[in-house]
């Protein structure tokens, strides 16, 4: 396996690799045109996104500043809207459902490191992939960790730290984010 | 009612509006071009927070990057401060008193979306104001939720989620924050 | 003794000194600066940071954006590495050793007002210094407050708010953050 591979496969893998790498400085520095970019220049705001990102819908917006770790790991669906100072760690996959709003000062960590500081120093880590439903709203300053499956219709209360998966139908908030009731 | 007097009375609007999206792009614009000017120029940066803000004491200054949905909702009484990288969602009214220091990465954030999918389908959204009185140091990494009043001389330390008012005279923390001690 | 002495011994010092506000004002400059040099000129990026830190390993990177309040206060170590988005406010000495790995969006804050609000109208503040050992790992959206010790071979979770000590050989979550395991 490559290590682009073992990433996508949950594995550790050496992010330092001479085929990583080279993705990782692209997506940041597409990121960093796509910031610069004048905010009412909202054609080649589309066209960086595009280039980007791994899909996308028809209709959707990233307002900046938004970073990215590859891109190419990210999909978004129909309607979505991220607003400012959002983060997309996507060294695996992050896969947002269609009709998805996202507040501003979000971050979305698909990468973890080993607890082993052995293997920390060996600059070995690992992803898992968040998956993101249909009809979810995210409040603002949420995080949501690797691995994590949030349901359809699900409102994410501001400032929440998601730590595990997250049902269909319900609100949660809180750090770690609990279910406050069931819709 | 216009939609920009629903937003302001708390009720259902559509920010799609082609009264408001406008006025959205102008104020997120501006932000951006604020965060692009020289950090030595306060003349400019001074230029650009009079003619984006609803109003401004005669000493205040905003770090870069600092982010607005539509500026002439937020009011900053005199000797303001905000560090960097907040953001201001000031849909519904964002009212600082005086002698207001605001740590970094905080967001205020007066928008709400309905728990109802079906509404936010229809793209309906609502915001309420949030009052911050005088005298009032906010910590790093805090967010103020839609509707929160904030009394004076109040302390809000650093990484709080305030859902809830906060009366004078106190020291509130956590996560959502509490009262910690009276002052 | 100066005000920036008061500063670096912990005691109230008066921020808008004229020895003190110059260098604040550069580091800001300097630290946007360094968030508008494209990501692939790392030869620039490094000369910037050479520049705007106290000291550094052969070895580091901070990605874009960041910022400091001093720069010459914060000190990294060997291998060290910042994720987007993360803010060091370094009234007092930041200290990280080698092999430091940070997450996006975190922020370090050394910088406290007083409580007394009349004290703080005089603006009057103070700062406490904050080390990280060797071998830590800090994940996204961590806060760590004025005066906090972190031990060596340390695991934070993201979305922590460190307000206390952490011992060496453990992982640390919440907030505020407490131990969840022994390493």
């Amino acid at each position: 396996m490559t290590e682009r591979e073992k990433m996508l496969a949950g594995e550790l893998y050496y992010a330092q690799d001479p085929d990583l790498a080279p993705r990782l400085m692209r997506a940041k520095g597409l990121s960093q045109e796509y910031n610069q970019t004048p905010r009412s220049d909202t054609a080649r705001q589309r066209e960086i996104m595009h280039s980007l990102l791994g899909g996308h819908g028809e209709r959707f917006h990233f307002e900046p500043n938004v970073w990215f770790d590859y891109g190419f790991n990210t999909f978004v669906g129909e309607n979505f809207y991220s607003n400012n100072d959002c983060v997309f760690i996507d060294c695996n996959t992050l896969t947002f459902g269609d009709n998805v709003m996202i507040g501003p000062q979000c971050g979305f960590y698909t990468a973890g490191h080993p607890l082993d500081y052995t293997v920390r120093r060996k600059e070995l880590e690992f992803a898992k992939p968040i998956r993101v439903g249909n009809d979810v709203w995210i409040g603002g300053g949420v995080r949501i960790l690797p691995g994590v499956t949030v349901g359809d219709r699900v409102v994410i209360g501001a400032g929440s730290v998601v730590t595990h998966d997250v049902p269909s139908d319900c609100v949660v908030a809180g750090n770690p984010a609990r279910i406050l009731r069931k819709l």
